[in-house]
C-alpha cells in the first residue's frame, strides 16, 4: 500500500513537472480550447517534448502529430485530454495501455451536467483506476507550472504575462480562479503554480496543493474552495504548511456538506457547517480570506520577506482621520495599536513638527512634502519602539514627489528590520511598481492595509501556537468499548465511560422500580432528579420526563410512577428501561458541550452557553478532536458571551481551566470513539464553585455512512 | 434674526459662486500654497475677476496686484487668505472694513496647535463676527466649485482633471478628503463641489453642504466627518436631502463627543457615542459608508440614473462560486436573492445552456463567449422577473471581447428599465471606461457590487419610510412642568408625569412612616415592593434599598424600618424622603428604556434587553426623540436579541406594538422636556401578557451646559 501511495506521489510530481506532454485531441487552431495549450507551450518556451495526438493532422505548428495514443513514440509524463466527453473514457484507457500515468481532462459534460453526467463521471473514475491513470479534472482549465513553463491549460490567465513567483494557487473554480490569478498578476506577485482542479474525480484540492507546497521556490499557498469532502486531507495539508513555515490562505464560498443531516439532539441542530470549516482551518493555522480582495491583500503581505513577531501595529499618516480609521479597524482584527515608550515619544518630538501627533498613530501632516526627512525619521523612530511589530505608512497622491518618496521608503527599509506596509491612496502607478519591486507591500486603502497587517500577526500567532502544541504530551487514547450497539447508549453506561475518561459527570444510577429509586435517593444523601430512561427518548424534558429536587420518599415513589406512566402514554412504542436517579448538581452558569462526527472533518467538539442564549445567539464554538487544554482555552476565549464566564452581577468567575480540561478530555475520548460514536450531547453542563459537571448525557452510536480507506 | 440668517445664506451662496475673488498673500510662485489658487483660476478658466493682494508685487501672472486689502478696487464676494497665522486676524478685520463678506482661510496654526492655537482660534471667531465676515477654515484646503471653475484651493486634487459632476463632497479632513476626491476622479464620476471645512471656526460641515445640495446640478451628497458638534444641523441637512430626493452618504471616523460624560445611571453608561451617531443618521435616511472604498462604491451606484424599487437582487455570473459569494453577502446587507417566478424560469431554460443554472444566481458559464446572446437574453429575462429590483452581472477578464461585451451591455440597458451593476474582475480598462460612459456602474469585486446594490435598496427603503412618516399625525407635545428643580426628581412625581404622557408605570406611592406604608400595602390589595426614596440615591439596589414581594403587615413595618436605617447607615449624607410602596408587576422579559440629552444630537431614547444581556452584549438601540411607533418598531427589529421578544422555550411572544407605543410616548415626552431633562432611566421595564410596565424610574433634571441660540 505504501509503495502504491509512494508511486502515486511520484506520478503526481511527474504530472506537474512533465518531461513530455501528449495533447490528445489537439487542434491546429491555436485559439481553440484544444489548441491553446500548444500555443502557450511553444510560445512560452516549454523545454520538454510536445506530442499532439489527432488523426486529422500530420503536423501542428511544426510538431509531428500522432494519429492515436497508441502510436505515440513515448510514454509521456502527462497527457492533456481535450476531446468530447463521450470519448474521454476510451482515451483514458488508451493512455493506460500506452503507459501514460497522468492526465489533465479539460472536457466538460460530467458531474456538472445532471444525473447522466454524474454516471459518466463515476464511470470515468472507475476507468482511471482500472487503467492506472491519475486524473486532474474533468471539467477543469488545467494547470500552469510557471517555473518549468508547463502550460497544460486553456485559462485566459495564460494569455498574458505569467512570470513565476512564490505563490502556489489551487482553485476549484475555473472562472473565479482565473480572475484571482489575473489579480495576482496585476499586483506583480507572480504564481509559481496555477492549478484548477475542476470536478476532482481523482486528484483533489489538498493532494495537489500538498504536491506543490514542497517546492522550495514556493513560499505561500493560496486556495479557492467551493466544497470539501476530505477534511482529513485538508488538515494534513495545513499541518504540513505549518511545519514548512509556509502560510496557507483559503477562501471558501458556499456550503460544505454533501447533504442535510438530521440531528438527534440540540447540539447537532445548532451546528452550522461553515462555522465548523472556519473553526477547524483556524485551529490548524490556516488564514481565511473572506473574499478574493482580502486574499490578494493577505498574499501581498505574506509575499514580502519580513514576518511580524507580535501584534503591535505602528501607524504613521499624513491624515489624522486615516489614522483613526486604521486604529479602529486594527482593534477589530486583533491588532494592538500600543502606546509608545517614553524614549520613542521623546525621539519623535525631536523630529516631528509641533502640529503633528507624536503618539501612535503618528500624524506627520502634509508638511513632509517640504521636509521629507520628517516622514523618514518618524517612521524609523516608530518602528524602533519595542512594542511595535509591524508598521503601516499612509499617504495619498503626491504625483510630483515619486522619486523622493520611493527613496525615503528605501531608506526606511534599510533602517528597520521589521515589516512595514505602505498604504498609498490614489497613488501614482510608477510609485506602486517601484515599491513592490523593492519588496514592499502596497495597498490602496487603509482598512485593507490593516487587515493585511492583521494576517501577518495572526500567522505569527498560529505558528507560535503550533510550536507550543508540538511540545505538549500526547493525549491518552482510550479503547473502543466492546460489543457496543448502534443507537442511544444507556445513560449509566455512557456516564461511566466518560467519567473514566476524566469527564466530570453527575452521579446517576438506574432504578427499575420504586424501591430501587427510594434506595438510590437514600444513598445519595440529598435531593435528587428523576429522569425517564429509554433508548428511544433523547428529549426527556419535552415529554415531561424529568422531575427535579425530590427529597422525600413519597415524592420519589410517586415520581417514579408518574414518569413511567407519562412516558408510556406519550410514547407507547418506546422501550422504557426505568428511571434515572441523579444527584442534584450545583452551578450558576449553564454550558452545552457536544460532539458529533462531521462527514467532512470527523469528530468535532462544540461548546456553547446554555439556556436561552445558545438558542437565540447561537454562541457556540467548534474544534476538531482531539485537542489539548490550550486549544480548549481558545474555544472559551472565542465565545461571544465569554464575559459571563468571568462573573457578572456579582457572580464569581468560573474556573476556565477546569472547563478547558473537561473539553480536552471530551475531545480525546470522542476522537478515539470516532468509529462508533455519531453524537454526544452534554446539556446542560452546570458550572459552579466546584467546577463544571455534566448533568445530562445523550450518546448515540452509529457506524460512519461510508468508511474511508 | 431671520433677515440676518437670510443674509448669511446669501453671503455663503456668494462665497461659493463669487463674481470676484481676492487672494490675500498671493505669491508669484504659482507652485506654492499661496500661488496655486491663482494658477488654477487662470488655467482652468474662472470667468470672474481675480484680485491678488501682496505689497511685494505690482503684478502676478499678468494680473494687477494690490498692496493691501483696503486698496482693492471692489468688494469681492470672496477672499482667499493665505498669510501666516498671526496676520490672519488683521486681514479678516480689513476684509470687513473693505466690505468683503466671506473668506476662506488656508492658514494653519490655530486649534490644531495646542492651547495657544486654540486661543488664537477663539480670537479669530470673535474677530470674524465683529467684522461681519463669514469664514471657511482656518487650516483648510479651501474649495472647488467645478461648475463655475472656482478654484479657491491648494489641494493636490486640483492638479489634475477636475471636470464637474453630480456629486457634492464636503470633507473635514484635507488630506483624506483630497484622496477621496482623487478616487472619485479615477472612477470618472466627477465632483460638482469639493469643500474642505478645516477647523470649522464659523462655517461647519452641515451649513456648507446645505448650501450646495440645493444646486439642481447636484444629485448626490457625500461627506467625510471626523467630529460633530451641531447634531441638529446635520439632522436638518439629512431631512432636506430626503425632501430633495438626493442621497446623502457619510463616512465618519473616530469619536464624536467633546468630552467624557459622567453618567448617573446604567443607561447612560452603556451609551456609545458612535452608536448614537450611527443610529441617528440612519433614522434620518443617511447612508453610512464604513470607509472611503465603500463610499466610492455607493457613490458610483447612486450616480447612475436608475433607482431600485425594492430589495430583490438578481445575480448573473459566469462562475457559480462568485454567485454563491455574492448571495451570501446579499443576505448580510439586507438584500433578498429571491427565487424566480415560474415564467422566468421557463424563459431562462429556453435561453440557457444545459449546464448553467436557471435559477437565481443565474450561472451562464463561460459558454457565453462563444454565444454572447446567452448573457444578453439571460440577464434580460432575469431583470424582467417582478421580484427582481436590482441586478448584478459578474464576469472576468475577456480582454479579447471588449467590443462584443460592451455592445451586449448596451442592449441589456435598452431592454430593462431596472438598475443593474456590472462586476468585472480584472477588467480591461477600456471596457470599464466605456460602460461608465454609458451610465453603468462597474465594480472590480463581487462583494463590493453587492454592497453598492444594498445601498440602492436601503436608500429606497429610507425614502419610503420618510414618505410614510410625513403622513403620520404629529406627536403630542406636553408642557414643561412648572417650577421643577435640577437634580433627581421624586419618583412619585416622575411617575405621574410619565403616566400622564401615556407611559405605563407601576403604581407607586410614598410612605413617610410605617403606618403609611402599611396603609398603602393594604390599599394595593397584594404583594408590594418597598424602595428607599431619596434625591441623593439613584442606585437603590446597590445599597440594599429594595425589598420585594412583601405581603403582610409585619413584613411591611420591619421593611420600612430596615430600609430607612440601612440607607442612613450606608449614606449618612443622603436626604431620605421615605419609602416607596409599589405594586408588584408581572413580566417574563426585562427591558431597559432610557433617554438622555446628548450634547450633539439632543434627546436620545434607548431601548435594550435587561439583565445580564444588556451588560454583556450591550444589545441596545438608539433613536433621536421624538419619533413615532413605526420608528419604534424599527428599534425593536434592530435588537440583536430581538428573537427573545417572540418567545423562546415556550414563552409567549410579547406585544411589540405596545412596547413601540411606550417608546414613542417616552420619546415625545422627553423631547418636550429637553430644556430641563438630562436623563431618564426606566430599568427594568417588565413585559408580560398585559404589555410593558416600568417598575423603576430615575429622572434627572439639569439645564443644558451651554444653551444654543
Amino acid at each position: 500500500m505504501t509503495a502504491v501511495m509512494h508511486d502515486r506521489a511520484s506520478v503526481v510530481r511527474r504530472l506537474l513537472h512533465p518531461r513530455a506532454i501528449a495533447v490528445v485531441g489537439a487542434s491546429s487552431d491555436l485559439g481553440k480550447i484544444n489548441g491553446r495549450p500548444l500555443k502557450h507551450l511553444l510560445e512560452k518556451g516549454y523545454a520538454g517534448r510536445i506530442l499532439p495526438v489527432n488523426p486529422k493532422y500530420r503536423e501542428i505548428a511544426g510538431l509531428p502529430c500522432y494519429p492515436s495514443i497508441a502510436s505515440l513514440p513515448e510514454a509521456a509524463d502527462l497527457a492533456i485530454v481535450a476531446v468530447p466527453a463521450h470519448e474521454v473514457l476510451a482515451s483514458v484507457e488508451a493512455l493506460g495501455e500506452r503507459g501514460i500515468r497522468a492526465a489533465v481532462i479539460f472536457s466538460s459534460g460530467f458531474g456538472e451536467m445532471g444525473p447522466a453526467g454524474v454516471a459518466l463521471e463515476q464511470a470515468l473514475a472507475e476507468r482511471a483506476r482500472s487503467s492506472g491513470v491519475v486524473l486532474c479534472g474533468p471539467n477543469c482549465l488545467g494547470f500552469i507550472n510557471a517555473f518549468d513553463r508547463v502550460y497544460a491549460t486553456f485559462s485566459q490567465y495564460a494569455d498574458g504575462e505569467t512570470g513565476s513567483g512564490p505563490i502556489a494557487f489551487v482553485t476549484q473554480s475555473g472562472a473565479f480562479g482565473t480572475a484571482i490569478a489575473a489579480l495576482v498578476r496585476q499586483r506583480g506577485l507572480g504564481l509559481g503554480y496555477f492549478i484548477n482542479t475542476g470536478n476532482e474525480v481523482d486528484l483533489g484540492f489538498s493532494e495537489l496543493m500538498m504536491a506543490v507546497i514542497e517546492d522550495p521556490r514556493i513560499r505561500v499557498a493560496a486556495g479557492y474552495l467551493e466544497g470539501l469532502e476530505d477534511g482529513a486531507a485538508l488538515v494534513q495539508l495545513a499541518q504540513r504548511c505549518q511545519a514548512l513555515r509556509k502560510p496557507l490562505v483559503l477562501t471558501k464560498v458556499g456550503r460544505m456538506a454533501a447533504g442535510v443531516r438530521a440531528a438527534a439532539s440540540h447540539t447537532g441542530a445548532l451546528a452550522v457547517e461553515d462555522a465548523v470549516f472556519d473553526a477547524v482551518i483556524r485551529q490548524y493555522g490556516v488564514l481565511r480570506a473572506r473574499n478574493e480582495e482580502q486574499m490578494l491583500d493577505m498574499l501581498e503581505a505574506l509575499c514580502q520577506p519580513r514576518m511580524a513577531t507580535g501584534c503591535g501595529l505602528g501607524i504613521a499618516t499624513q491624515s489624522g482621520g486615516a489614522g483613526v480609521m486604521m486604529a479602529d479597524r486594527a482593534e477589530e482584527v486583533g491588532l494592538k495599536v500600543p502606546e509608545l515608550m517614553p524614549e520613542t515619544h521623546a525621539r519623535l518630538v525631536l523630529v516631528m513638527p509641533a502640529f503633528g501627533a507624536a503618539c501612535n498613530p503618528v500624524d506627520v501632516t502634509g508638511q513632509f512634502v517640504a521636509h521629507p526627512e520628517l516622514l523618514r525619521e518618524s517612521v524609523v523612530v516608530l518602528m524602533d519602539d519595542p512594542n511595535i511589530h509591524v508598521g503601516i505608512v499612509w499617504l495619498q497622491l503626491m504625483h510630483a514627489h515619486v522619486d523622493k518618496l520611493v527613496h525615503i521608503f528605501r531608506e526606511i527599509q534599510e533602517r528597520t528590520a521589521k515589516p512595514f506596509l505602505v498604504c498609498w491612496v490614489a497613488a501614482p502607478d510608477e510609485a506602486v511598481r517601484r515599491l513592490r519591486a523593492m519588496g514592499i507591500a502596497v495597498y490602496g486603502a487603509g482598512e485593507r492595509a490593516v487587515e493585511a497587517a492583521g494576517a501577518l500577526a495572526q500567522y505569527q500567532m498560529h505558528q507560535r501556537r503550533a510550536d507550543g502544541a508540538m511540545s505538549m504530551p500526547p493525549l491518552a487514547t482510550p479503547k473502543l468499548p466492546n460489543g457496543a450497539k448502534d443507537g442511544v447508549q444507556a445513560t449509566v453506561q455512557a456516564t461511566e465511560w466518560l467519567r473514566a475518561a476524566g469527564v466530570p459527570m453527575a452521579t446517576v444510577a438506574l432504578a427499575r422500580d420504586e424501591d430501587e429509586a427510594v434506595a438510590l435517593w437514600r444513598a445519595s444523601g440529598g435531593a435528587v432528579a428523576l429522569k425517564i430512561e429509554s433508548p428511544d427518548i433523547t428529549h426527556k424534558t419535552e415529554i415531561g420526563g424529568v422531575l427535579l429536587k425530590l427529597n422525600d420518599e413519597a415524592a420519589v415513589r410517586s415520581g417514579f410512577q408518574s414518569l413511567m406512566q407519562g412516558a408510556a402514554r406519550a410514547l407507547p412504542q418506546a422501550r422504557l428501561s426505568g428511571v434515572l436517579v441523579q444527584t442534584m448538581a450545583q452551578g450558576h452558569l449553564e454550558l452545552v458541550i457536544g460532539a458529533r462526527r462531521d462527514p467532512v472533518f470527523g469528530m468535532i467538539v462544540m461548546v456553547g452557553l446554555g439556556g436561552v442564549l445558545v438558542e437565540v445567539l447561537k454562541d457556540v464554538v467548534f474544534r476538531r478532536a482531539p485537542f489539548n487544554t490550550h486549544e480548549a482555552m481558545g474555544m472559551l476565549a472565542d465565545l461571544r458571551m465569554g464575559a459571563l464566564l468571568d462573573g457578572v452581577r456579582g457572580q464569581p468567575p468560573v474556573d476556565r481551566k477546569a472547563i478547558a480540561r473537561m473539553l480536552a478530555d471530551v475531545s480525546a475520548w470522542t476522537a478515539a470513539m470516532q468509529p462508533v460514536l455519531a453524537e454526544l450531547d452534554l446539556n446542560p453542563v452546570l458550572v459552579g464553585p466546584m467546577g463544571p459537571i455534566a448533568v445530562d448525557c445523550v450518546m448515540v452510536f452509529r457506524g460512519p455512512p461510508a468508511r474511508d480507506g
